[in-house]
C-alpha cells in the first residue's frame, strides 16, 4: 500500500476551514499543553467560537494558540488535516464593527452552560495537508 | 434543543482510547502551542505513536504534552471527547522489555516517510466528556 502526502495550497485550506464546524484548539495552561474540542465558524479571515468563562481563554488580551481541523473524505480514501497557530483574543466586548459582525456568525456549541465569551483566534500560519493511499 | 453534558467515568476513557486509532497530540514547539494528528495505539496504560525526525518530538527526554481524541456517536446523537495530558518519552532505544513490547504494537501512522521514533504518553491526566442532545 503505496501512500503519499500532500501539503495543501492556502486556498484549500482555508476551504476546508469554512466548510467545517469542529475544530480543536491547543493552548498552554499553568504551563502544560491543553487540547480542547470547538465548535467554530470562520469568516474567511479568523477562527471565532464562543467559550464558558475560564474554559478554553483567560483575560489575557493575546495568547498564542493552535488549532487544528482533519477529517477523512470517504470516497477518495484520503485523510487531511488543516493546522492553524495564530493568536486568539476575547471579542466579547470589543466595540469594532467587525467584531460585532463576528459575534454574529453562526455557531452552536455542542457543551450546554454559560457560553457568553466569544474568542476569535486570528492565524499567522496556515498549513494543511493530505494523505492519499494509494 | 436541550443538551447535557455528562463527565465520563475512567473505564469509558480508557475503552475509547482503546479502540480510536487517530488521535491529535499537543504541545509546545518554540513556545507555541502545535497540534499535528497522529496515528496511535493505547496498551491501556500508555499511548504510544511513531514519528519523523525532528517532526512530533524532539530529544529532549520528558516534556509535557495533550493528547485529544473525539468522536460522534451516530447511533445515539451525541459527541464526546477525551483528553489526556501527560508526559512524552522517546522509547526508540530504550532497552526495557516494556519498551520492547510497546515498539510492537500496530500502529499505522497515516503519513508516508521515516517514523522510525518511537514515542510514548505516559497520561497524568484523564478526563472525557460526552454531550447528548435530547
Amino acid at each position: 500500500m503505496e501512500t503519499v502526502v500532500a501539503e495543501l495550497e492556502m486556498e484549500e485550506c482555508l476551504a476546508l476551514l469554512a466548510r467545517t464546524k469542529l475544530g480543536r484548539l491547543g493552548f498552554v495552561r499553568k504551563g502544560r499543553p491543553m487540547i480542547l474540542p470547538v465548535n467554530y465558524a470562520f469568516d474567511g479571515d479568523v477562527i471565532v467560537f464562543r467559550s464558558g468563562p475560564g474554559g478554553k481563554q483567560s483575560n489575557v488580551p493575546l495568547r498564542r494558540v493552535a488549532f487544528e481541523i482533519d477529517g477523512v473524505d470517504e470516497e477518495s480514501g484520503t485523510g487531511w488535516s488543516v493546522v492553524v497557530q495564530g493568536h486568539a483574543f476575547e471579542i466579547t466586548h470589543t466595540i469594532d464593527r467587525t467584531s460585532a459582525a463576528r459575534r454574529m456568525l453562526p455557531i452552536e456549541p455542542m457543551a450546554p452552560g454559560n457560553r457568553d465569551h466569544w474568542i476569535e483566534v486570528i492565524p499567522e500560519v496556515i498549513t494543511g495537508r493530505r494523505i492519499v493511499t494509494a
